[in-house]
């Protein structure tokens, strides 16, 4: 019986012990996994405008899904899209004679509606963006839409595997009818 | 002695089992509700925009109160209200003959502080609304206010008890002087 | 041996009565501080804009630095600089002969990055300003920038130790380039 108690005792410890690690160390619920890709979408935003090609397609899987009415599918050529972006920002640049500092953009994310189950999301979330360029750099919204993503937690980082955007300025892109969150 | 080792022992584990439970099931702290409220915060603004009056109705309780200058009260009559403004805009577009695609509009939540105590919540928050309903489909920000509202946890959903609304474009509606929130 | 499972039982209803305790009254994970941080955030401009001096001050360290392009540092300095601002605006609304209401000026913050070590954080995010400055009280977007902040948790409570603001609408406060996130 003493022996008995014993094991018992061990294996109360143990069951503790693991419980208390793993209350720790995986935080898997609904607060902290939103918590983490609330902070991806937004190092996502700051990757685009600061035209950062590395980050940026950091945040996707490795065979994930840029698609914003043309399709762009891989990191690799998903770096090569932002990429291509900050040359066109720095020939613009090269050739300007305004005299004035660079113009600014910025995309913004509002409204996270998020459906999580284990290791996989479903994101709806609206976009805006404005910007200065023109000749006074006064600031002025210019265009919005929405994101329908979706992501995955891979060794316990969450990434897009898919995003997939709307843009009410280019009729073809704009949101169809319907609710597109829950 | 035997026996009350025993019986501490399965006191123990029984202690132990209901609380590895209910820190998986209840989740509730701040970071756990508010990553709840800011999912129902944005799912509103989704079946708002959208006109998804069902969607809508069902982020209040059923006798749930929405001020925005007049009063609302009850599930239904909110499903009422949102179902009359899908019609007003079917309607508008049955009319419309310039050829050009819907125009969009979409309310956008931001600054969103949240005192949470036990199953009820007290909200402020900011709203701002852009749409590109002109002949170019041009964007453009149109109004802005603030949101106080009260929410309670009923059978493990947030939903609103109480949204006012308060709209910096009708001078009856803007803010009081003051800081609404803490 | 009686003894020793006796003295094993208490070791271990002692230790799980701690780690209950803790895992409700410290809450400290990405989830929960990243919660109390956007709280933070989110007072910190109901404050601002709606010149709250006292809850403004209190959302800094006693030394924190306010640098907008001028470095404020110390509680009572912020203090002074938004109670500066509220007599500012009382002046110019005893002095307004126009019969509008007052008008309405509202910063927003979005795009919320932010990295949590223990009782540190560090934090980037975006800010756009918009108002009804005109003589129709017609809305619009005025300006826009981004925030790199350090933040403490002083007795479970976060605060700014420094908020360091970039603004585009002035040459000399517009981003450097490169991207200010990670």
């Amino acid at each position: 019986m003493r022996k008995t108690a014993i094991i018992l005792l061990c294996g109360i410890a143990a069951l503790f012990l693991t419980s208390a690690v793993s209350s720790r160390s995986t935080q898997s619920s609904y607060g902290e996994d939103r918590a983490q890709i609330e902070d991806l979408e937004a190092r996502y935003l700051f990757a685009l405008d600061f035209r950062d090609a590395d980050t940026y397609a950091m945040t996707f899987t490795q065979d994930g899904v840029l698609d914003y009415g043309p399709v762009i599918t891989g990191r690799d050529a998903i770096r090569n899209f932002i990429a291509g972006m900050a040359k066109t920002d720095a020939d613009r640049a090269a050739k300007d004679s305004s005299g004035l500092r660079p113009a600014a953009g910025r995309h913004n994310i509002t409204n996270v509606v998020l459906k999580i189950q284990g290791n996989k999301a479903v994101g709806r979330s609206y976009w805006f963006h404005y910007s200065n360029n023109n000749d006074k750099r006064t600031a002025g919204l210019d265009s919005f839409g929405h994101y329908e993503d979706e992501m995955v937690k891979v060794d316990g980082k969450w990434l897009f595997s898919k995003r997939k955007i709307y843009n009410e300025q280019v009729a073809a892109w704009a949101a169809k009818p319907g609710n597109p969150a829950w």
